[in-house]
């Protein structure tokens, strides 16, 4: 825990290896040098079975592993996980369990999801969903202000290098657990990974993304058990119709003073002093908020 | 051909099927009612096999299904397309070929790609990619500011919606074809099969998109043909690395009077008058760009 900040984990832009300096041109042909994300892939084995190869940053690559399985229900009936083995140079992390794994069944049924990549939710994903119903909890307006205000102010690689997202693991007004990562997901799962590590709670917490409110945020946000999800971007109809389903509050499109609660709306107390809250400028044309 | 805007195929915010209007509340506590894009499943065979199911707004399934087939490389060789069905009540869509196909082997390897979401490229998009060089082309930074100005400002699903990518086939300074989809691969698939459908000629065109420049964008843009690809987000190292291999010019950070220029500044000719160009209010914090 960092007693300035108050995070547990933030980025970390000065990582070496997470970032590549790229020689280039600008739009008067001087040359300019630009960080740039590095991209590199990591295969994911649960036990004895090759899962997936992921495309991520590469930090943290054990909560990655552990909260992509996780978030994709196939540590269900797995038992308690023995070991975790990340082998650097072979890009490979091995998650190990005590008990039978059902990743085979997993495997078969495939979605192509509406995030940004061809993307893939195994089967039951959703079938998991019937029957949740997030906690009660509170979500005060003036949490969220103060949260994005601290989020966007955090030094990060987005900042230095763009291109990337960042997932925020909050409670109140304070941001605990900052990652980021290529692909939203990855950042999502390695805070799903964190929690199940820290075994930490989920009925007090606040999850923060960059990324839009798909059908796919909401589901993982719901399995994790977070019963407030908040970002920047927009929703689809099906995020908001799984939102409105699970009693998750949906809050998007949030920027300066301006945000939309498009499911859970009890949850919010609105205690924030408008006035007090800077506005982002009005901007012109595409704002690639997607 | 639209006669005023030249567009070939343009964005129908109109659509009724493509969003929906969602009722909840603003920041003030007030009821706002917001326009949400959809998102829906639909499920792709090629021939008596299912491949994938997509989630996508669902517009223009055939171009979606056609391009996705080929930008995984699941048609070499799969002969002549005989036939495209559309079911829009069973959301399936199926391609039909006179010749074997070999989506079998394409479907054992699975990479989790650094889009948005739980990502799968199939194994070969990559290998397909040695050897290719991109053709030489012109490419002039007055088009590329009279692109972004004239897509910016065309009436879309992400103006009234948001939480949806567009990405834009252009010649010379002329946006062409203008598709728009929550999964912004889905974008780039439907104007491959679009351009599969035309037998459209590569070498000429520019693709702009509003999504980033990673690995999985750039083989895609390569595997159409395209020698250009411009985006107003930012880049992946590998992205970069991968351009520069097979010669693409790759431009990112394009936001009015701003971009780089990190692969194939070599087809540039830098012809615009920057003076004339209306540059974007400085923004703070996050922008959302990844």
């Amino acid at each position: 825990m960092d007693e300035q900040s108050g995070y547990i984990i933030a980025p970390d832009p000065s990582h070496t290896r997470l970032t590549r300096r790229v020689v280039g041109f600008d739009q008067t042909g001087a040359e300019v040098a630009q960080d740039v994300i590095e991209e590199r892939p990591l295969t994911i084995y649960l036990n004895a079975q090759e899962i997936v190869t992921a495309m991520t940053i590469g930090d943290y690559p054990e909560y990655l592993a552990l909260g992509f399985l996780r978030n994709q229900g196939m540590l269900e009936g797995a038992g308690a996980i023995t070991r975790i083995e990340y082998d650097a140079e072979l890009e490979v992390v091995v998650v190990r369990t005590d008990g039978p794994t059902n990743h085979e069944e997993k495997l078969k049924k495939k979605t192509r999801t509406s995030g940004c990549a061809v993307g893939t939710v195994f089967g039951d994903m959703m079938e998991g969903l019937e029957g949740v119903i997030l906690p009660q909890a509170e979500l005060r307006t003036s949490w969220l202000y103060e949260l994005a205000r601290k989020i966007n102010t955090t030094p990060s690689l987005y900042l230095n290098a763009g291109a990337i997202h960042g997932t925020v693991l909050c409670k109140g007004d304070q941001p605990l657990v900052y990652m980021e990562d290529v692909g939203r997901h990855n950042a999502v799962d390695k805070i799903a990974g964190w929690m199940m590590q820290e075994q930490a709670s989920s009925a007090d917490k606040i999850l923060y993304t960059t990324g839009r409110l798909t059908s796919e945020m909401v589901i993982k946000c719901a399995h994790m058990g977070i019963p407030a999800l908040v970002s920047r971007s927009g929703f689809t109809a099906w995020g908001v119709e799984l939102a409105q389903q699970v009693g998750l509050t949906l809050i998007g499109r949030m920027r300066g003073k301006r945000f939309q609660c498009l499911a859970g709306a009890e949850r919010i107390t609105w205690d924030a002093d408008l006035a007090q809250i800077k506005d982002e400028p009005k901007k012109s044309g595409r704002k690639g908020s997607a």
